[in-house]
């Protein structure tokens, strides 16, 4: 069967059916791994790749933004799990026409962000591609053990939260693959997609709340991401369209280009804000948006439209 | 700076400048990194990226070998530092050309060595490329806490040892390359190329072993893998061409084509044999060669050829 026939997902359940993971290890299918250590804690680890051509354009995007995205991708991956990031190993396949500028630059902001959250880099592979550059991250981290927030934990009558604002990412992107207008609100959603702010701080401190039943971070819209949630907990979800919640920035740069901003808001990806289920009474110290709630049908209904929203797929 | 210019150790020097590795963690430059995990144990990291057209050529490689060495060049890694792999994670962009026949053989190479060592695949990333395929993987993997064997502890009158044969992968390489004819001989070299069998139960006996002093995995040759020892022990060595351990399949081959044994044992990659210092009296249960010993000259001396052997190079 041909990839584009089997897609991401059919990929990875076929992957997964080969493998046999050990009990007590959580593997494949959450935004990390979760591995036991025997000292009280978890060991958390995600993976992450970024190909030119389909995730970045060398030509927009400078060394120091692609660096920056490089890390709090992966940073977010331990955000989703309330876990705290502790290393990264970074592989990546450099063209030659590429120079130690290029690479101080990228360096420079991956470090920065990845110091924000003393989470060095200790150690990687380099080598040197025929055409284009390829980025691969994989980053450890570590929780609590036994309190890493899983995908499959939502529960009936959860309210479904999410952290700051959705579909910036997505209408940068916009901006920049339609060349449209860059006027400083075009200019706000581009840092949007470059360079994301994982909410690590965020994710510690649900990580720690009663009554946060699941949790991800948002990369594909969550169209596509509250699917994952509601298959991996065999749960449906009501979503109010109208409580969705949307920058001033991204609001008004719809309107200057006749855009949709539910649109971006639910199928734009790499927000890499949290997504969230918690009981109806827990006590959530972390600024956010309920837009729906948890049921036992089965069905994800978007509330206020009729039309139905899917996800970035990868292939 | 062009990259070329740099090099591809002159980069990892620029960017281990850059990074504060914190107290009590080996990190960058060495086969893997070694974090404390505070129950007994040390955590080992490794990632390694395979390239289309970099490291092999789809059209000569199958699926299954290539699924098998993207996953022994990482347990490689592990044996390297003594230790016991644990789990991996793949990252790779296929071009879309690819079907799920391929991944599926592909998978059953990674698995089936993967198993030998009980280190399950716990996760990974897919996207398409447009082009060419990429793969990246790190590996975990543990050992008692304070043993894994770095390549900074060879000391003044250490014998130089080497498992297995070498040459053999780098002449596989030249059989491949050359086109040269593909008797039985010339197939096995293949097989070395494409399917290695990582030593992890030597380096795991070794590890244990007293009087072992450093350990690194042969990936880019002898003439370049032995320099880094000598660089992190600031060491220098004797190494006695005549006593270099060479197959009888890599001597047929090399008569019948006019190639130089000793050139692909010295400057062939990939044969992932160990190369280990141990002090002169230590008692090493390990199948093994002595190539020569550790002194405290600073230089790299071949006894027995007038020429200089380097290694490969990644740039």
């Amino acid at each position: 069967m041909k990839l584009k026939e089997l897609g991401e997902f059919g990929l990875i359940d076929r992957i997964k059916s080969g493998i046999h993971i050990p009990d007590g290890i959580t593997g494949i299918g959450d935004d990390c791994a979760v591995i036991p250590c025997h000292n009280g804690k978890d060991l958390l680890v995600s993976t992450d790749m970024l190909i030119e051509g389909t995730h970045f354009l060398m030509d927009d995007i400078t060394p120091y933004r692609l660096g920056w995205k490089s890390a709090a991708a992966n940073l977010s991956d331990i955000a989703a799990m309330g876990g705290r990031p502790a290393a990264t190993f970074l592989s990546f396949a450099l063209p030659d026409s590429l120079d130690s500028d290029w690479t101080d630059e990228f360096f420079k902001g991956y470090n920065d962000i990845s110091r924000r959250y003393h989470c060095p880099l200790l150690g990687g592979d380099t080598c040197v591609s025929r055409d284009r550059l390829s980025i691969s991250v994989t980053i450890l981290g570590e929780c609590p053990a036994g309190t890493a927030l899983l995908r499959s934990g939502a529960q009936d009558g959860d309210k479904i939260c999410v952290t700051g604002y959705l579909g910036d990412a997505g209408g940068g992107l916009k901006v920049i693959l339609d060349g449209a207008h860059r006027n400083s609100d075009a200019q706000a959603l581009i840092a949007m997609h470059y360079m994301p702010i994982p909410r690590v701080e965020e994710g510690l401190k649900l990580g720690i709340t009663d009554g946060i039943h699941a949790m991800m971070d948002i990369s594909d819209g969550i169209g596509s991401d509250l699917r994952h949630i509601l298959k991996a907990s065999h749960k449906g979800a009501e979503v109010n369209v109208a409580s969705l919640p949307l920058s001033d920035e991204l609001l008004r740069t719809c309107r200057r280009n006749g855009w949709d901003p539910v649109e971006l808001a639910i199928s734009g990806g790499e927000d890499y804000e949290l997504l969230f289920t918690a009981a109806p009474d827990a006590k959530i110290e972390v600024p956010h948006t309920v837009i729906g709630s948890i049921n036992n049908s089965g069905r994800l209904v978007w509330l206020g439209t009729e039309r139905d929203f899917g996800g970035y797929h990868h292939f």
